[in-house]
């Protein structure tokens, strides 16, 4: 939806490089000729994407039934402000990736859901107990290859005409970035059991709230 | 894609509040039988939410004509930390909102362009000059009614089983919170201009980097 077709990039280590950043993915597919559009989480595997939800979910099994599908990740990377109110816009990226999910079989969940909790957590999946049998028969795990995708990257100044630039009107950019807080101990949680070493990596991007 | 229906809501100042927070949106619309999914800026007017783009995009013009559409949006807002894999997810909230876009009238439009950069940059509009009518006619703005929606609220703890928590596993959850960076000037601005108050106000969530 942008003026600029020229943002168009083939750029697969920018592709991954998005992938390996943002775990949020809005996945789209046609339910009874509607578009639908389901958020939820990505991890990258080498050349494929992985979702996971459970069996009970209809639009998983939609998907693991190989519906056409396609699943967009977009970063908002910083808000561009321009001199009007025309040319202010955003720099970001945006991946699409098209094509249809296939669903992995028992033996390979146990290392695409190591996956999916590393992407989110880094460290977490040596932390926790594994996944038992019944977890894993109540889970679908499903991959999309990276083989059909478009990627945006839009990165630039405001491009303000010169009568703009001439004026009197702030021009620039702001950074936008996600960061987590501090944590908070679930109410349940026994004393004398630390935050442990994953929660500790995931905070450090935290300016200590 | 989730175990837990009961996340339905109704709660429309719920659906509001998330609009009013979170201004990127997942477009979902069928393309030649294909599902397509769009990222683009998006702002609540009342009842309605307001989206706009070039008349030059191919998929905005579909969605002028009256395509059949969803809107996705959603904000993450903690990371889940529970004592297994299984349990492990998100706090989050997630408006679809489904229908058609209708374009607005050009008497319509300015208004219109002055809640969407209001709600990405408060403050904004009154800094610029008022768009050109080349500008505007270079810029369609389409409007969704808020009557088919669904919206999921997830705020739950960990709910681990038993034997999980009486393990030596820690549980609780980590926010997850978007700020600005501080602002960088473009390389075309002139001396003595000041950072806008509409920027400095953007900023003020930020942790003085």
């Amino acid at each position: 939806m942008t003026r600029y077709p020229d943002k168009a990039s083939q750029d697969v280590a920018a592709l991954h490089a998005l992938l390996d950043q943002i775990h949020l993915a809005h996945v789209g597919l046609v339910a009874d000729d509607f578009p639908l559009v389901i958020p939820t989480g990505i991890a990258r595997d080498g050349g494929r994407v992985l979702v996971h939800g459970s069996t009970g979910s209809k639009w998983m099994r939609a998907l693991a039934d190989g519906a056409d599908a396609c699943v967009s990740v977009t970063s908002l990377d910083a808000v561009v402000v321009a001199r009007s109110a025309f040319e202010s816009s955003f720099q970001y990226r945006s991946a699409v990736v098209f094509g249809r999910f296939t669903p992995l079989a028992d033996q390979d969940k146990v290392a695409a859901l190591e996956i999916l909790v590393e992407a989110l957590v880094p460290g977490r999946s040596a932390e926790v107990r594994p996944s038992t049998a019944r977890e894993l028969g109540a889970t679908l795990v499903l991959a999309m290859p990276l083989e059909q995708w478009s990627l945006r990257l839009s990165r630039e100044w405001p491009d303000d005409e010169d009568s703009d630039v001439a004026g009197p009107s702030w021009a620039g950019v702001v950074p936008v970035r996600t960061i987590h807080g501090q944590p908070r101990a679930a109410p349940d949680l026994h004393d004398g059991i630390d935050v442990p070493p994953s929660v500790q990596a995931l905070i450090a991007d935290s300016p200590g709230e």
